[in-house]
């Protein structure tokens, strides 16, 4: 990328030189990211795009271009479309309509510099692009993680026998391991059935036996705690890193169940394969005390950084708490509009410039020191809980 | 009011000229207050009601004065009373007793420069002023709030037969929304039951039996999960709005039963009009994110701003957070001492020129925008719920 | 100590100057401590040593001196060490190494300017130093808790009859009681139990039982809620004060069961002893609230200063949020390496330094006030409530 292309995350505010430097060119893997919309979405569709929590459209009352995310990206986005800082939500709309998909790609994806994505592939996948259209779009290459419940719907999906369930679930793990673009697995137990389940690991009669019931219903949606259980313990054995939708996310999940703490009857047991807690608002601090607890623990704060908008700075700082800075991750969890996959990186950027600063300034950290964090927590991490 | 009575809220701290005047004298809607007091207190009684928590008298080897709301009302009231600011306790105590209650709400109220109390009445009625004296003492118009437990105490205190119950606060219910001076409702399940409790509309079959159990009893105090969930529903039903008692309040209730994540079941069921989740502290990011999710979900972080004095600002900028703008309200919920109906004002509005000038400073917003999210959090929201 | 020793914590920070020399020299009461390594310790036992949530090894990745803590400790500690600031990690162990346990301990307690230490000895009593050892390595006096669980597995232990426990648990509190070294009990239900536990005052019946099923175990780990409540009541009969482990700590404890709001019904029926929460971090909002709700109920936020480094000026300030000022006490938590009795010290005073400072400079306290209510929580609260 040009020079002329590096986003100025720094303009307006002060951060030691050489710490602002880096930050503004350091290469990113964003480690939890989908791709973005393969057609052009009407402003309802946008703005719903925009909001994580509802699942409604966005009453007449109010623009969701109102809310911290918005601002925040009329404020960094609005440039990159030749518009003011700030344009306001109709001009910002009459512009992005005129660009493609493709264009608006071109414009977001490559200033977020990002070294790598690791794609979640598991929602919607046909709406959005594909991880090949995502490193076509923005010269970068993908990883993909494999979705678990995903896998064992498509399973069933297909005709698979509940009595051969196990055996096909434990097949497709392993070519999974076995191929080289799949870096790890993700469960949305979160969504399903929250953390507040047994977490042993089942039996295959038991497995079948719920198979079985899902199998006898209209919808294959697994919701069992039994075969959510089961497909964790299966990637763990097949050394898979496994991601973990926590906290914040649409209101389908009872969020006080998604407290991470919930999770210690199968950290304290499961096989130590990395498990990363995904965004973690605002349960971020309890995410931050398994991550130096257990050694196989890792988090980010991903997601919460886009929806936080200015005030991700105090969610950055919080993340950097007790947890070892060996064990934090960048994601943007970006879906949908490029704009997100910029934004996560633009705001983290901001805000480990700001809060590293901070440290310097005062004396509380060097330079050297808070470069190799950035490095640790953008890049080096991802790279080794994934073998990049 | 003159304008040498604008309290200087930014006075030492720098904020944007253009945003601070207008948060100097924005006329603030009050959208969820209580009255002043009517007599004199000792200071025994007042210190008592500078705490939320306690139901003690203060202990002798404190003051409560001593306390972030006691800096701050040394801070901000002192003057007020023509002390220097940071007066001691005792001497603040020795100039208050000085005046009558008349005497302190002319002192306290006006500067709270509040264009519209929206009084709860249904608490320690008889020790407070009516929505009409604090008419007559702030020179600000009153709307009420109806307590609907306090609603169906009296219908069944006042004789009202089991069998009769749901029809006779049904009709009251109906009576309440076609009178202009009511505005909504509220309901003080924390206090009664928790929120983890089942939520569905109950029949009127339960609600007889529940009355009738209730009757049965030598107290009419509404603690039936039941009852409160009756009474929501009807509400609900007939368009008011719900304002709802979350988090911080005194130790009667079980302050953990009063997360208001365990209100999705009643968010995701009801008849979606506006609720209002007060106070919520230390909830406060749980019930934005709530406000994000659900388009009929408005939230505050009223009393906390006051109990927090100094530290407001923190509170404050931790509301604005996940929520869109359009859905946080503000209050200050004073009740008694007519320093609190100042504080909350003041805090706030120092709060938001802290944050929000912090946001302008760092190329975050524009002023333009902030004046705006003042103007939606502090008038317009309130406005837009109620109907005012 | 010569003046030459007191550490600069305001080193490249501004506070306003009256109050940074207080805060540099004030002399603290560490109302909770245990004692420093009698024995050299090797790397990975220092590692392990600061890292509160693990109870592995530290991974190959990885070393804990990248940690909030670490780094801390290489900003603060190294320069005693006759090193730079940040010293890596390796040039600040091979240093430590050269010197003894004593050594180490000459090092680092006397600049910690700590008056008195109340010591824990319950953990690992034979690791680290008695506080006799600890009196003549810092130059300060020491006072003792009690462990309420060790004294019952001690009687246990030495034989005590089942039918006889009750009495014997009760004579030895009476002579703890009246034992002028020992001012106060602990309970670490929040290892044993969890908080949600039936807190009432079992019978002398019950206790037999549990007392006897317990003698008949191989183990005799206290871990009968009824024995746990059993020793907390019988310390408040006797007037001692009560610390309580709350929140952060090992892996081993159910982090979400040790939220202090779980003790409330302990706390609502309890004879009204000091009740000290411990650490509380990340509750420790919740444990403010507490202190505000409860006359008898005090808090710190120890352990989690150190733990979080730099970020510990965050956890103070909200640790000044709605608790009076009377009701917050200074520890370090500090066991084994003595870095971590000096660190707790010195970011105790800095974090109340940049906070107090901010208050002052933004015109929101006095310095006067802001010296009391370090005086306060640092020295004057522990004396109330320990009778020092």
């Amino acid at each position: 990328m040009p020079a002329g292309d590096v986003i100025d995350v720094f303009d307006r505010v002060q951060v030691p030189e050489k710490l602002a430097d880096h930050l503004r060119t350091v290469e990113l893997v964003d480690h939890h990211v989908h791709g973005v919309f393969n057609e052009p979405v009407d402003r309802a569709g946008f703005e719903e795009s925009i909001n994580e929590g509802s699942t409604d459209p966005i009453p007449g009352f109010m623009t969701q271009f109102d809310s911290p995310l918005g601002l925040s990206l009329r404020r960094w986005c609005a440039p990159l479309l030749g518009l003011d800082a700030f344009a306001d939500a109709d001009t910002y709309w009459k512009r992005r309509t005129e660009l493609t998909p493709g264009e608006l790609a071109d414009v977001f994806l490559p200033p977020a510099r990002v070294a790598r994505w690791v794609v979640d592939t598991g929602f919607k996948g046909d709406l959005i692009s594909t991880p090949q259209r995502l490193t076509e779009l923005s010269g970068a290459p993908c990883s993909e993680i494999l979705r678990l419940e995903r896998l064992a719907e498509d399973l069933l999906e297909a005709g698979t026998a509940a009595e051969a369930f196990p055996e096909a679930f434990r097949a497709a793990l392993t070519a999974a391991a076995a191929n080289p673009e799949i870096v790890g697995t993700k469960t949305i137990a979160a969504y399903r059935t929250g953390f507040d389940i047994d977490w042993s690991r089942p039996s295959d009669t038991q497995v079948v036996e719920h198979a079985r019931a899902l199998a006898a219903r209209p919808s294959t949606r697994v919701d069992s705690p039994v075969l959510i259980a089961f497909g964790v313990h299966e990637a763990a054995e097949r050394q898979l890193p496994i991601q973990v939708h926590v906290g914040f996310g649409d209101r389908d999940l009872d969020l006080q169940r998604t407290d991470p703490l919930l999770l210690l009857p199968l950290l304290r047991t499961m096989v130590p394969v990395p498990v990363l807690l995904l965004h973690c608002y605002p349960f971020h601090r309890q995410a931050g005390y398994l991550a130096q607890a257990f050694d196989h623990v890792n988090f980010d704060v991903g997601l919460g950084i886009n929806y936080l908008g200015v005030r991700s700075t105090a969610l950055v700082a919080e993340a950097m708490e007790t947890a070892p800075f060996a064990k934090q991750l960048y994601s943007s969890d970006a879906f949908g509009p490029p704009e997100l996959h910029l934004l996560g990186s633009v705001l983290w950027r901001r805000a480990m410039g700001l809060e590293l600063g901070g440290w310097i300034h005062r004396g509380d950290c060097s330079v050297e020191d808070a470069i190799r964090i950035v490095d640790m927590i953008g890049v080096h991490n991802a790279r080794r809980v994934y073998g990049l």
